[in-house]
């Protein structure tokens, strides 16, 4: 049987991702489709909305095989990083293709590029080095990176959300060699940082907004997604009394910061360069989450970084356990999360091949990056009821879920 | 100008407290009353019903001259390192008599008790090990290492709460030949560990319990205590909206240990004997501070000692942090909370001669136990919505509180 990957957070599986999982069966040709998939944290630096339990019901009923866990070291970092652990998670599980949504939505743009990308790294480096230096942000610093090596808009614009992750995934793949095809398809209308909902083809953070706004799912909501992800959403609130929003977590990492000493937050994974001073001195005024990001906010720290870097803080994910991450050749095991019958016997005829470890749950305590995942699942849940809290961490230690 | 001095809580300010500070005031013949006060937390591990400053005004309008902290470090403390911060605190701003409250109530059987002690020290310590050894709490072990040497409860009962710590001032006092003359007084009625309110001499415990229950202040709790107390424990709970209480932080007490790792709960004054498994492991069950604590206790562990634990995980106070208290021969400064006309002139006539900086605020940078205080102070008013902890921990930086 042959398998063709997809990167995804699911966050929740919405139509945009029917449209791409459906483009990339057609495409691919490949009879089982295999999702890595971001757990309870997002690249973008914040909580899922629900589980990552729920999600992968949602994925598996919406035509997902076999769900895997990106984990939490390569999760809620830049694209580079999580491309790494999102590709050798595919690669691990044997796939033949992986399949990519872009804003390009053209495979040999990516190749070319990366040709062009290989011959001109050094140069590259040193333009992005000289950039960052500069004051800039790591987007803009690289855009210009780009720019000076020949990668412009046209030929492939490297400053889409979407096409820089693309270009990450390629990058892994080409760098190492690996047995798989990379193929792309354009990602149809909405733009990964559209606000509102325009059609039945809207972005997960227009779709996310409106879902917290509504505070339950609407005519407006429902049109956007498959019905089982509505289903899914519904009975995690239902279960939950709530979707988990990064404001949620305020008081406690509010609570963490100001009890922290700034040596003990510059030990925090992201803490850097003095920003563990901002982070302090501001915590004295911030009234939500949002006025504290914006506060710390600079031209040289993106959104983005910061809400990664409080969510490690959230988590307590320090510099010395993302350490083995950036020295292991490859993902020290794949996580299973779930899957249909198909994807079982996928995994049944791919399981002696596989050089890591396949585990189902938590307990296992095989590798160092499972405590970690630990007090990521512990951190995701805090802001439930004790009760609760129990329930749901109860759900790693627990069968891999299975759509019969 | 010859001034008193008094160790107390003032959680809050209770009709047994103005008894005793009556009789200090007569059996001293000194002008200057002053007290050495716990801050935001208490010697058995609690945080204070309201905060310092409220109950530094209450204490100030009863009597008291002169109310300095006692700082954290030594304030949630068994009683040698309670003492020895307390009675040295006093000492460094001149006091010549300390009057302290027992079951006991005569000061020649301390006196005499020390003295047997000294005798006898060595086989007093080699019982005390023994005893712990062997499995037993502190307390126990400590009764039973007395009677060995003679301290039996017909001439001094060690195992009164208040006879112990009067016993550890005495100590302090004339292990280090200090300058000043111990006196007691007894304690009246309630003891120290009452549950309920017999007549207007209630214990704290008892005070504390009620005012809990009836959530605001009643005919029951008024008689209790003076006009002044019941005047700022209202103006506190209007101002905040609560009376802290363990319970209010157990959510940031969970939400800490299990972003944890073992390893760092260790690092905690106090986690010791691995402690920190126990710890991590009842937290999966606990639904309230209650009833996580009963889970760790064992014959080894007394509730006081737990929650006193539980609290230097509130405030992330680690070993590292407590080294210097142990090794300092004196408290490293004087805290000033507040004073009246009187008090203000006896510091004006003392301020010359004392050996270590006094100070008022928080902010100066002058001693690492500062950061200590600070953090203890954040931690103590996370419960508050964030508009009134930013005005609250705005007191640590104000003025003295001045009664005119």
């Amino acid at each position: 049987m042959d398998a063709c990957g997809l990167v995804v957070e699911y966050n929740p599986f919405h139509n945009g991702h029917q449209h791409h999982l459906n483009e990339a069966k057609k495409e691919s040709g490949a009879s089982c489709m295999i999702a890595v998939m971001s757990g309870n944290f997002l690249q973008r630096g914040e909580p899922a909305i629900i589980d990552k339990f729920y999600r992968t019901k949602a994925a598996l009923a919406s035509g997902i095989d076999l769900v895997l866990e990106l984990p939490y070291v390569y999760a809620v970092q830049s694209s580079d990083l999580f491309a790494k652990g999102s590709v050798q998670t595919l690669n691990e599980i044997g796939v033949s293709s992986i399949c990519f949504g872009s804003e390009s939505g053209t495979t040999s743009n990516f190749i070319s590029s990366y040709q062009i990308f290989k011959e001109r790294e050094a140069i590259f480096k040193e333009k992005l080095q000289e950039n960052l230096t500069s004051g800039l942000a790591f987007p803009e610093a690289s855009k210009y990176a780009y720019k000076e090596i020949g990668l412009t808009s046209d030929a492939m614009d490297l400053s889409q959300p979407n096409n820089i992750l693309g270009f990450s995934y390629v990058k892994t793949i080409l760098d190492k060699s690996l047995p798989i095809r990379p193929f792309t398809v354009q990602r149809m209308k909405s733009g990964y940082h559209d606000q509102t909902i325009r059609n039945s083809i809207a972005s997960a953070t227009s779709i996310r907004k409106q879902l917290f706004h509504d505070g339950s799912i609407t005519e407006q909501t429902a049109v956007t997604m498959p019905e089982e992800t509505s289903k899914e959403l519904k009975t995690y609130h239902d279960n939950t009394n709530i979707w988990h929003n990064f404001e949620n977590y305020f008081y406690l990492l509010h609570y963490r910061v100001i009890t922290m000493s700034a040596t003990e937050l510059a030990q925090i994974h992201g803490v850097d360069e003095g920003l563990e001073y901002r982070i302090k001195k501001t915590a004295q005024f911030a009234m939500s989450l949002y006025d504290w990001i914006k506060a710390i906010k600079t031209k040289r720290y993106t959104w983005t970084r910061i809400q990664r870097i409080f969510i490690h803080i959230l988590t307590n994910t320090k510099k010395e356990d993302i350490q083995p991450v950036k020295e292991n050749p490859t993902v020290p095991y794949v996580r299973l999360l779930g899957m249909t019958k198909k994807g079982q016997a996928y995994l049944n005829q791919q399981k002696k091949k596989m050089d890591v470890p396949l585990i189902s749950k938590l307990s296992h305590n095989l590798d160092p990056l499972l405590a970690v995942e630990e007090k990521a699942s512990n951190a995701y849940y805090s802001v439930l009821h004790p009760s609760l809290q129990r329930k749901f961490i109860g759900q790693e230690l627990g069968p891999p879920i299975i759509l019969k």
